[in-house]
């Protein structure tokens, strides 16, 4: 008895007796896509891929879980987010946060020297869900990275053109390139005499700048981290900077910061940026914002964030109660940066000598696109099957004659379908073909087969001249269909 | 200071000064998988998805975790196997076992009356892993499913057409598809005098056939099990059957089976399946044995695996030292069957009164296909890009050129890459160029910028007369190139 009840709970089965009532639904913060949806999401999957594949990215996977300790230190507070196992007996592992890292985690593993890679895949965040907003805590990622050492900002300059292709491609509505940099941003805190171990929570302030007027930031700055009042002002008069590339000139002008070596690099890199930039026509998209931070740790040169400009207004106007700068921005849809110790920190840990492969990358949040291109359609008008042919019968039954078509159809890589009834109802035959909005029917009755032939009937063409449908020798059903796919498509 | 320390604690920082040591891998039982491999999978995917699709086959997607309750119950003995997450407040998760039981879910909470979808995802088994047998703890599965009220065994049938469809696109070797009944099973039990608490676990012994000899299963059904010698006996007599669908007028002439209304219904829906499968043309893949069990609670009627016939006969020939009948069989690539209840079970634990959507799919096991795909390739032979055009500059930089050019091609939709150094020498960017094997280098020097023409080189024709490359004016590069890629293809 005793072992019957361990048993019980090991295959855990719920007591005798008791029928449990059962929640009927997905986690919190997460959900399922419908056919339609699918077809929505595989057509945008398909384009950024498109993308991708077009500026040489190759893609891998990596598992959904990590060893947790791969994970640790790699996300500032936001590290709290992270989903773990249970601990079952063996490695303590977590689900992957983001895309980033477990790359960083890929490359350094397989002594990786340079890749163009991108990944499309979800991740998990143990955040407050806003699914009005797109915020989940499974959601997918699409990013492109590109590891290896090359010259200056020709890396960072395409991904900033990649955002700029696959925003385009996606017709998301208008958007800007944020772009800034974090030696700049470190050399400002330099030059405004911010205390070394406050750079990272002033850096957190100020990187609320999009969301809240400068007044409510510098409060921030005094009271709350007590930074002084002069030091938050020379702060302000840096990071409400924004602008195009005049902005570096005056930059330059500006003694104190230019003083320090970073401002000296960063000014420089984007100097170059900006050329490339313009090579790559992504000018007018880009803009220069100061105030642009972004949360995670592993940023080393240019970042930067991709905004929707309504939705950026819009966010302007609504009060902005989150916390945590390091959420994702309400109007925010790619973003990234360069990162070029993380692959070092992986391998310096393994006690080698640390192989730096330096990285940047961009990364898409695709719910939030999802949501933009859903909202456009209206779900009568998505086709979420490849079906091209069902295979009617009159007068009833014939099932093992519609099997026979459909095998032929199969066997010539036609998609058809036909009523899993031994008796099928004309109508409803009729009914399930347009639900389903298949293009072509394949319409067979006693007298058809008597006579050796088939109907084929376009169910889109609105021509009265085809009937009940254009008799076609049986022999030539699978040429003729195949003649009036080819037409449709030229 | 112990504020430091409660924060350093939270944000999974390591302890200061010690420089933890990591250990670079992804957890046991999970792999990366390269840009290479990605490339070969995606292949495999895709000839998968057009079978699906081919039968009218929509996708959804369901989170990668679900309620723990959600899975509880459904898998026997192999619940052990469940990972769960860690409770960190909020719901108790685990991640999903299989994709059936999810979909069964999605049926009853989205009210779904019929849907033929398929899925390709990762599932999760704390399973000891065998990499070289290709089982994970993490890995895909493809399941196609038919869902909703149909006749009898059409749908059934279409799932193995399905099946032999798939395992004859991926060229996997000679494979048969095993076939046995539930009822069937059952009524074999009830015939020999199996009393009722002991089915369960005296099928899973007759699951064993398939790699041990009888007296082995007999000795374990008598002597672990206690069951009598002479109802083991006549189990025996039964369950050694395979053949065909003669194998049915066989059955029928057995009087104590078909006294039980089991047999009979199961007979009966066998030889519809017969008549089906004769019809789909894949009686020549199909066995009927009586030994096939399944190892999961929910099958209710037909249920089939799809075995390769050299592997399998390897497998006997191998020691059968896996005790748990319900594992992935060494041989097996395919395998489901029909489950009429689960549906049912979701949304009657809803209180709401229990609505039966009948079910039938088949599930591809499709790291066992990647390996064997995998091991008749050579990684040299395996592109991973979709690069089409390699821009090279002769005499050293002209970077900016590059860039243009690059720009243009981008634009006009063209896959393009170049080497991101500033000076980048002529061998090192043609050992890229064929390294990454891109079909077309696009080559500038100077002399060209000043003749206003560029190079264009098929990297793969041994056709010495084109030189250094084909002169074609810069206006005219992407409409040359197009031409160029119609006629490879062509």
């Amino acid at each position: 008895q005793e072992l019957k009840e361990r048993l019980r709970i090991e295959t855990g089965a719920p007591p005798k007796g008791e029928t449990k009532k059962l929640t009927l639904k997905t986690p919190k913060g997460t959900r399922d896509y419908t056919a339609k949806e699918m077809s929505v999401r595989s057509q945008i999957f398909k384009k950024i891929t498109g993308v991708f594949e077009r500026h040489g990215g190759v893609t891998i996977d990596t598992p959904v879980f990590e060893l947790k300790e791969i994970l640790t230190g790699k996300y500032g507070e936001d590290s709290k987010l992270i989903y773990d196992l249970k601990d079952q007996g063996g490695e303590i592992c977590s689900l992957r946060y983001d895309l980033t890292v477990p790359f960083a985690r890929f490359v350094a593993m397989n002594n990786v020297k340079n890749i163009k890679r991108y990944q499309i895949a979800k991740v998990y965040r143990r955040d407050q869900p806003a699914m009005t907003k797109g915020r989940m805590r499974e959601f997918y990622q699409c990013d492109f990275d590109i590891a290896g050492t090359y010259d200056a900002m020709v890396p960072d300059a395409e991904c900033v053109r990649v955002a700029v292709e696959v925003l385009s491609q996606l017709d998301v509505g208008a958007f800007v390139v944020k772009v800034n940099h974090r030696k700049i941003l470190d050399a400002v805190f330099e030059a405004s005499g911010v205390p070394e171990d406050k750079v990272r929570t002033i850096s957190s302030a100020v990187d609320k700048l999009d969301k809240q007027p400068w007044a409510e930031v510098k409060r921030e700055m005094t009271e709350e981290k007590g930074l002084s009042s002069e030091v938050a002002d020379r702060i302000g008069e840096y990071v409400q900077l924004r602008g195009g590339k005049e902005l570096l000139s005056k930059l330059r002008e500006l003694a104190p910061l230019m003083q320090t070596t970073r401002a000296q690099e960063g000014v420089h890199e984007m100097e170059l940026f900006f050329e490339y930039a313009e090579i790559y026509n992504v000018l007018d998209q880009v803009v220069f914002d100061m105030s642009l931070a972004r949360g995670l740790d592993y940023y080393t040169g240019i970042i930067y964030e991709a905004v929707l400009v309504e939705e950026s207004q819009a966010a302007e106007r609504t009060q902005a109660k989150e916390g945590d700068e390091s959420q994702v921005r309400v109007g925010s849809i790619a973003a990234g940066g360069r990162y070029d110790t993380l692959v070092g920190m992986f391998s310096e840990s393994q006690g080698k000598k640390a192989t730096q492969v330096p990285c940047v990358g961009i990364s898409f949040g695709v719910e939030r696109i999802f949501s933009i291109v859903m909202s456009r359609m209206q779900a009568e008008q998505i086709k979420s099957n490849q079906t091209q042919v069902y295979v009617i019968a009159v007068g009833g039954g014939l099932l093992q004659e519609r099997m026979q078509i459909a095998t032929e159809l199969w066997d010539n890589g036609i998609a058809a379908e036909f009523m899993y009834k031994a008796k099928a109802k004309l109508p409803n035959q009729f009914k399930a073909c347009e639900d389903e909005q298949i293009p072509w029917a394949v319409i067979v009755g006693q007298s058809e087969i008597d006579e050796g032939v088939v109907l084929i009937k376009s169910m889109l063409a609105k021509d009265k001249s085809q009937g009940n449908g254009i008799p076609v020798k049986r022999a030539d059903m699978v040429a003729e269909l195949k003649q009036r796919f080819a037409n449709v498509v030229g």
